[in-house]
């Protein structure tokens, strides 16, 4: 495994060409910020991750997060004077609004870091990110007293925080959970129950733990209409901030995992001691998974990130090793000496794909990150409204492609590596077995499909999706002017757009008549429109690569700019045409799934 | 985890239907075979694997091979008892000639229990395989009182054996190697080097190791043309056949590797201790790499069968708990109980594709196994070359295709099983762990693709691609004939083949024009070519199925039947199409992956 390094050049490419980041900040919430600090913050943040969280990775792996039998975990050797820096450093404050102590920085930026983080080390990543959801359930849904007890110090991650959902009887079905909350004379609530895949539920980074768990309340209505969302503190708060009496809420066992080892998967108990653990109600009751849908974009676009971030990470580490390892003879190459094995054409058709399939992806989680910005910012109603709809139509792409993305890039730098891919002390290893979790947890990739098809397909009768299309097709007429070296992005891209909108007439059509018919083809369906988008965003870096090109000073390098156009071509001729394989199981309907009966699918 | 349960119906379906057992039975080395018999030893066979070995599949990922210190390695709990058990029952004698106690078996049967013993316990049936391996090598290559002095004890399996060719600097470039040999006064020789990756280099399962090893001579031409392969027993063996001093072969370490862990991944020393290791040169010096080439077919449609087998095996995991496993509403289902999983149709497309792929690597193995016994067996010499021709362009079909699948298929069972499938006490995360070897040893998926191009493809001019074709054409009639249930068989299949037919001239053409082109588009050729032979038995397969439904008894369950037209349909109609999308990344030539300069390929 290679140090990781942080690709700050793809990033800023992305971000002085893709989104504009001058628009942003211009924006109220951030006129107090100009693209030079922006880049000078990334720069800082990824010296930091990269000497202070990247190292720490392979250890993380081989330790992984120890369960003491006495309720505690154990990070690895490492974690925890790593997360006190992050904690000094103040990186976790900076995408929240000042209020609290935060940074004041779009999300964009979070999402940057993010990424940035999570290559350098999933598993520790997951702590901040969980304590990033939990304060925005908090920052929306809290009223001021819990806001200002808890804010600041998860803010600034002194306490950390979790979302406690998933019950043994309740994972994709939320609505089936039955961690049941009793009031108490007080005004708080007392909650019974147990909890599953609880990610840093317990460890030993942090002074106190701020749970936020989805419970019933007396007579609440069945399913997910009768949820209610509580703050459940490890540790009690006082009104002045003060720790005080340990709450009745512990870790009973930690998962045995394929991968992100060193973040420990809780099994939580509430309430087992006694007349349950100390709650306290957000909002109004029954309200909870409302309040969980303001927080599902933030959290989707997190876990996408993740593939991205470890693709990214493996490609580092293949790319690296492409260069070193010598083996065989390469066409033309000199005899009697062994090829650097990154000249066989094999091995860079596996290095191209990774990085069209990076760059594709990294372009689609800022884009959808902008326009989240947008949405919360911009002045105009009608530009939020838009920004909006992008973002809800984005965000299953941006979860599912980019985590199934994930598993398969990665499994490429294995592939690289040949042999010594499969020895775990390379570190390889690590990356694909992290990256597979990414396509279950936060709705497995199935229910992204579900929600492409069910939900954001039907949006203004489909006039998103349209949209979307349209703003592909106007791309083409930049493409034609822009010449041969663009000519097979433009035919590539037109046919791809094409393809997908007979595809997306006939999703309408048919789903309409019979819902099994739209969610029969709805995973194909969801990497046809992934694929075209990515499309789309490489088009758009080639034109913007193309234009930069013929503003650059006589003798400046050029290979930077070239190489992203060859890596946008490639993409277009080579992963692109792929959506033509898809509309036929796209459109097959539902028949043949269900014409075998259960009992005659064995062999 | 569920109980494995070989898949004896669709198997014996292939067997029935796309070979033909009767005319195999009345070629004279299998003359006293028939039928019934081999059905019989399939039961038989079927009933041992899944009492005996897949119980320890498990356990087997716990603990571990593990290494003493001492060069001695530790199998699994109950792996010895396992071993005794298969010796006893003499099922690695099953597909070799009688001679020396083989059972005369065709080797498609096998296949078939090899099929099996993978499922059960991939790693378990390693140190068979392996044997295996060196069997076929002594039968070819050893002289008679080699074959006297090892292969009785081989084929008991009392004795295991070994193949060591990897080294550090010498991997996919065989040619690489640099262990020694020198000749010793009494006609042995002395080995010296060192060896990576020997599956079962050393072990507790059986009294004696026969390693063979490539080394070389002294004057030896350099890469592959002088290499030369000798016997390196463990213990050597006296005239009599007994065990004498342990020859001077150790194993210093093993790999802590992703999966097949209870395979001990050796690092072998030769002759550390002194002189070298005493060996016996088989056949002649520098005829190594020729007489590896006669053993490799077997050896990586072998390794092509574990991608089956594992798929299989991940497939009854994920189908047991998508019928279990409740969770959510299925269309139409009743309000206010959870459908089980299986239900929704995005888990029974998971279901359908992971069925189809299985139902047509098996057909494509064992049809490829079949021919390898015509090859060798049949009368007429006109008949056993077709069939050797169609074997050697099979062989990275399966060997590439399957592998690829096997990781494919196993993933899509750990998405069956959500958040359940990344814990590890599930036991369907193993599969895939184990799986991501298979893509990698025995020559990577990339050297079958430059193998089929580079090879295979240009054998007659193209011609026996041709035949491939042209027999894949002759379908249509039938599948015409047929009806409206296999109509969409016939146009999809139709529809691949001419896609497949445009790309392979275009390889024929810009491959001879420049290698660099057929090698830049060789992996998607290789799966556009798999994807099609595939569909071509799938087709066959709904053709019998239709002429078996025809013939049945009144009353008689039509379900397995009806069951596999469908399968057919689904993949003619779902996974075939992929062909299309397959054709642009092959005839891309290679221009696009030589323009960026390695040190640009950074982000």
């Amino acid at each position: 495994m290679t140090d990781y390094r942080p690709p700050l050049r793809d990033v800023t490419f992305v971000l002085d060409h893709l989104v504009d980041l001058e628009a942003l900040c211009r924006l109220e919430p951030f006129r107090h910020l100009d693209p030079k600090t922006i880049e000078g913050v990334l720069e800082e943040n990824a010296r930091f991750v990269s000497e202070v969280i990247a190292p720490l990775n392979r250890v993380g792996d081989e330790q992984g997060s120890r369960y003491g039998g006495d309720h505690a975990v154990t990070t690895p050797d490492g974690f925890k004077e790593a997360y006190a820096a992050y904690v000094d450093a103040g990186w976790g404050a900076v995408p929240f609004e000042p209020g609290y102590g935060g940074g004041g920085f779009p999300w964009l930026v979070g999402i940057v870091l993010q990424e940035f983080m999570s290559s350098a080390n999933m598993a520790f990543s997951m702590c901040p990110l969980l304590t990033q959801g939990a304060i925005d359930m908090l920052r929306h849904h809290g009223d001021e007293v819990q806001q200002q007890l808890y804010l600041p110090k998860m803010i600034t991650g002194e306490w950390t925080g979790t979302m406690n959902l998933t019950e043994p009887e309740a994972g994709s079905d939320v609505g089936a959970l039955r961690t049941r909350a009793v009031p108490a004379d007080d005004g708080s609530w007392r909650i019974t129950g147990n909890k599953i895949f609880i990610s840093f539920g317990e460890h030993d980074l942090a002074e106190n733990i701020v749970h936020l768990v989805l419970a019933r309340v007396p007579d609440a209505p069945p399913g997910t209409k009768g949820i209610s969302c509580f703050i459940v503190p490890k540790f009690l708060v006082g009104d002045d901030g003060a720790l005080g009496e340990r709450n009745d809420v512990t870790c009973v066992s930690i998962e045995h995992k394929m991968g992100i080892k060193a973040s420990p998967t809780c099994v939580m108990s509430y309430g087992e001691q006694g007349e349950g653990a100390v709650g306290y109600l957000i909002g109004e009751p029954n309200q909870g998974m409302r309040y969980m849908f303001t927080m599902m974009n933030n959290a989707r676009l997190s876990v996408g990130l993740e593939g991205l971030a470890l693709s990214e990470r493996a490609y580092q580490d293949a790319l690296a090793y492409a260069q070193e390892r010598h083996q065989g003879r390469a066409p033309g190459a000199p005899a009697g000496e062994a090829s650097s094995i990154i000249e066989h054409p094999d091995v860079r058709r596996m290095l191209l794909t990774m990085k069209a399939y990076i760059e594709a992806m990294r372009a689609l989680i800022y884009v959808t990150a902008e326009r989240m910005d947008v949405a919360l910012a911009d002045p105009d109603p009608d530009v939020r409204r838009a920004a909006s709809e992008r973002v809800d139509l984005l965000i299953p792409l941006c979860k599912a492609w980019s985590t199934d993305l994930g598993v398969e890039v990665t499994s490429l730098a294995i592939q690289i590596h040949g042999g010594m891919g499969y020895i775990e002390e390379t570190g390889v290893a690590q990356h694909f077995r992290d990256a597979r979790i990414t396509p279950i947890y936060e709705g497995t990739n199935g229910i992204q499909a579900m929600d492409l098809v069910g939900r954001k397909l039907p949006m203004r009768g489909g006039g998103v999706v349209a949209d979307l299309l349209d703003e592909i097709r106007a791309l083409d007429e930049r493409l034609a002017a822009a010449g041969d070296d663009l000519a097979s992005i433009r035919t590539n891209l037109a046919e791809a757009v094409a393809t997908l909108s007979e595809a997306t007439d006939w999703m309408l059509r048919h789903g309409a008549e019979d819902v099994r018919n739209a969610l029969a083809g709805a995973t194909p369906y969801l990497r046809m429109c992934a694929l075209t988008a990515g499309g789309w965003l490489m088009a758009r870096q080639a034109l913007a690569a193309t234009d930069a090109l013929g503003q650059l000073d006589d003798g400046a390098d050029t290979a930077p700019l070239d190489a992203k156009i060859t890596t946008a071509r490639f993409y277009a001729e080579q992963l692109l045409p792929a959506v033509k394989g898809l509309a036929g199981p796209t459109t097959a309907g539902f028949a043949d799934l269900y014409a075998v009966d259960p009992a005659d699918l064995a062999g």
